[in-house]
Formats: structure tokens, C-alpha cells, sequence
């Protein structure tokens, strides 16, 4: 039976990992038009909405996020100090190495988990709606917006790049 | 325990649901602003993607597609012909209308059935890795790139409507 777990820690480590093959992509790009990539790292969609760097950083975090709400654990700190790719990157392998921490028995027992994060201020979801209905939807809206933050910006990506590698069988 | 189909078809009818709220913003900025709101359907954020017609058109084929996948069956077959806000809302009523009709019973198995989309060309899938790797990641992207394209056209959403109602206990 595929768990909470299987649904989400891999598959996150997944699109991180596709993430920050995009990045590779604009890094090329900005070096072929000649213009600094950190452009495209403080590019948004709205006045009001993140930069592609906060967009990077809170993808990692609903990550991370989604792994210590599983397993009742206290996720690693890892403060939102980055300013360029380069550091947009290592943040993503810093939560991809620690997402290897995360294993499927520490998360056993996850969907009857009482899940209360800051912003419920007291109220709580069943570990099962707060995967389902936050931690997921939450996740895909950083790393699609940060997709799209890219494609606005000329970056050459396609279904394909964001789907990323599948286990197909023949 | 947390099926494939709880993972899924009610959380894609949801989403669905929040979707629409969005565009009924779109329509109201646009009779305040005095223009029309097809201009926003037929926006894109880069010249290759597609508008926010086509991305409502395949959020709503996602949902549908992931259902039928997971059951086995045919889905109802909605011809992509809308071209205005009020038809793009009345696909998504059709399409959560559907939805409703795919039941936890019919999507029993739904986890070791083999998926076989078009563009595998024969090869397949697991339907859990369908699901996980393909269906919810292909949903988002479009649900999110509509959101994005909403956001960008002064649409004012935040977080709270993506997300949308969350089932909280206290």
C-alpha cells in the first residue's frame, strides 16, 4: 500500500531535484545573453507575489515541512539568507540530503497524526487532509510558480523538464 | 487508511472549486476595470505556454484523466471549444459534476493497475506511480499556472484562496 510517505518524500526530493535542473538552465542562459543570472533569481509574476528565490526557498521548506510533520520531528533550520543561484542550489541539495533522513518508518502512523503548524494558531488537521490538502498543493504552488518565473523569463523548459524522470515499465 | 483515490478526485474537485472563485475574481476586476474578461482568458505568461483557457481546459483533463486511470473506465469526452470565462466556468461545473461519480469502490486497485496514456507509446505505468508522479504534479502545474496567470494580470488572490477551506479541528 503506498503510504504518506511514498506519496510525498521522494516525489518532493524528485521535483527539487528537476528544480534545480531548471536553474541550471537559466544559469546557461543568462551566460549566452550575456546578463547575470541573480536577474532572473529576483524575477516575480506580481509586485505582491515572491521572487524566484523566495519561490525556491519555500518549495524547500513545505518540503521539509511535510517530512517533520510525518515523523512529529523538528526539521533542520535552514535561514532564507540566499541571494544567487549558487546559493539557490545549495539550498536545494542541503533539503535533499536531509529529505534522505526521512524514512518511511518514521512516518509511520502519519495520517491519524495530529498536524498544528504556527498558523493554525491551536487548531489542527489530521496528518492525511494536512498532506492531501496543504502540504502537497502547497509544495507543487512554489515549485510551478518558480517554473513559471522562468518561462516568463525566457528559459527554454518544457513538460518534460517539469514531469521529470518516470519508472515506466515495457 | 489514505487511498489513492482520497489523495486525489475529492482534492482535484476542490481545487476545481477554488478555481472558479478565482476566475469570478477575474470577471469582477474586469467589470470594475472596464474591460473585458476574456482579455485574461486568453493571456499566457510566455508565447509557448499555453493561455488560461487551455490551462483551465487541462486542469479540468487532468482531474478527469486520473479518475478514469484509476478505474479503469472511459472518461465523458469534453470537447476544448470554450473561448470565454462563463464557458470555462461551466466546464469546470461539468467536470465536478463527473467527479462526483468516481466513488472510492470504483477506484479499488487502483495502486498495481497498469496505466498506459497515449504518449507512452505502449509503455506504463503503476498506478501509483501514475498518480504520484504524473497525475498530481501534472494537475498542479496547470491549477497553479492559472492561478499565476490570474496574479499577473492584478488579479488579487492570496495564499488563503488556493489553498482554499481546510478541514481544522479544535
Amino acid at each position: 500500500m503506498t503510504t504518506l510517505f511514498d506519496q510525498t518524500i521522494p516525489q518532493f526530493s524528485k521535483m527539487l531535484g528537476n528544480l534545480d535542473a531548471w536553474l541550471g538552465a537559466a544559469v546557461a542562459l543568462a551566460e549566452q545573453k550575456k546578463f547575470s543570472p541573480d536577474v532572473i533569481a529576483n524575477s516575480r509574476l506580481a509586485a505582491d507575489m515572491f521572487t524566484l528565490i523566495q519561490q525556491v526557498q519555500s518549495a524547500c521548506d513545505a518540503a521539509k515541512y511535510a517530512g517533520a510533520y510525518m515523523s512529529g520531528t523538528t526539521p533542520p533550520s535552514h535561514p532564507d539568507t540566499e541571494t544567487t543561484m549558487v546559493e539557490l542550489r545549495a539550498r536545494i541539495a542541503t533539503v535533499r540530503a536531509h529529505l534522505e533522513t526521512v524514512t518511511r518508518e518514521s512516518c509511520a502512523g502519519a495520517e491519524e497524526r495530529k498536524v498544528s503548524p504556527p498558523w493554525l494558531h491551536g487548531a489542527w488537521l489530521t496528518g492525511a487532509d494536512y498532506i492531501t490538502q496543504v502540504a502537497i498543493p502547497n509544495f507543487y504552488f512554489h515549485v510551478v510558480t518558480a517554473y513559471d518565473i522562468l518561462r516568463h523569463n525566457g528559459v527554454a523548459l518544457g513538460k518534460q523538464a517539469f514531469i521529470g524522470a518516470m519508472p515506466v515499465h515495457t
